[in-house]
């Protein structure tokens, strides 16, 4: 059977997902673990790669296993196992053909940003601390020229190789919650550093830098030298996978 | 002149705010970072030696210095050369016969709990993860039996050297936010383990182990076996501390 788990982890101890030679990702740890228990050679496909540092609260992966544990028992089984970073919040059969990547989905990541003369020690590792008081409006405002399609090679690290940089973005908004902005955005998917390049550019607007109504220019460009800043690995947080059609094998 | 700093840590790497031989405390990494700064052999007098584990948002500690550096500028400096997991979030000038320990004060202590099936990775260095679904009606009604003055013997760890094991309570409640239950008390002074006490007898009402009826039995009883389990440290940390009078000179 085709399992699929949702993943938990907090990013700072990983150079990301993805498994790599010497170096210690979610991924090789999930991956060795589920070896471990399942007494079998099996191999993760994940949904998102994230990059080193950065969090989430709900990652996808599937593998395919012969074992006999019924799915929704795996979830409960590999915790006792895995490190405190890592958590496996639920375990499901899907189909056998379902793929976490090419199946049609909405991501929804959340950016914290920690507006404090003096960052707070407790949200260092969650947040981006910023001292430059931010105007929260002109950055909401900002928001509504990234709603819907369009061409975000202006968003995009170099190093991606991308059928296309069109992407859809179905919600992006700014939240004060005390001295913590969080910014969530909500899309078809993402280039390569998009989200962290978007909160890059939202903190230029909070800061007066850009201007809200420049923003839709910006992004028609495509030139990535227009956006702001790649903002810290340590703010971003995949937050949820919501596929178009239920993967769930009841 | 004696300068006041407002201290805020991450506890995880610490054994506590004091300083002690073979470990590295808040207290002692704060005093030879303000050696090097200043140049002067300072000794560092903390308002509340935080154990082990513990966080703290506004800790208090007092030094002499002959420093020219204005007080209100001794912040910014030392924030410079102080690992990330501890920042001094404010400094000024106090009378010079000020004592963080023997003037009268309220302090506020936050004890959090992540009351999720399984834990959020991102929330275990900061909150006590408790699988069992807690009843937060009974704990809120348990809270009411602490408010006043009492003796709290029953609520202390052996270990303890203290003339006498009477505090008062001015406020204990427990709320709700998202997955997780926030207790904030503020006393004028707490025993031994006391917050972390009553945070694990909290948890024993939530459970439905302790009735909130019997509260006011246990705390008269001074017995400490009556009383439930110390919460562990991660979920504990010092909010605020308020002196009865106005410290500062202006």
């Amino acid at each position: 059977m085709r399992v699929l788990l949702v993943v938990s982890y907090d990013g700072t101890n990983y150079h990301g997902w993805q498994r790599q030679e010497n170096a210690v990702s979610v991924e090789s740890v999930l991956t060795e673990e589920l070896r471990r228990l399942l007494k079998e050679d099996i191999e993760l496909i994940g949904a998102s790669r994230t990059d080193a540092g950065v969090h989430a609260l709900s990652n996808v992966a599937v593998f395919d296993t012969q074992t006999t544990i019924p799915a929704e028992k795996i979830c409960f089984a590999i915790n006792q196992s895995l490190p405190e970073d890592i958590r496996v919040r639920e375990s499901f059969q899907v189909a056998d053909d379902f793929h976490p990547r090419y199946c049609e989905c909405r991501k929804t990541y959340e950016y914290r940003i920690d507006n404090e003369k003096i960052v707070n020690p407790m949200k260092r590792l969650y947040s981006y601390g910023v001292y430059y008081q931010l105007d929260v409006e002109a950055m909401q405002k900002a928001c509504e020229a990234f709603i819907g399609e369009h061409d975000f090679a202006g968003f995009c690290s170099a190093g991606a190789q991308v059928k296309t940089t069109v992407r859809t973005i179905y919600a992006l908004t700014v939240e004060k919650q005390g001295t913590e902005l969080v910014i969530r955005v909500t899309g078809n998917g993402f280039l390569y550093n998009m989200v962290r390049i978007i909160a890059g550019t939202l903190v230029e607007v909070g800061k007066g830098y850009i201007k809200p109504k420049d923003m839709a220019n910006i992004i028609a460009s495509t030139n990535r030298k227009l956006a702001g800043p790649t903002a810290p690995a340590r703010g971003l947080s995949l937050q949820e996978i919501c596929y178009e059609e239920n993967p769930r094998i009841f």
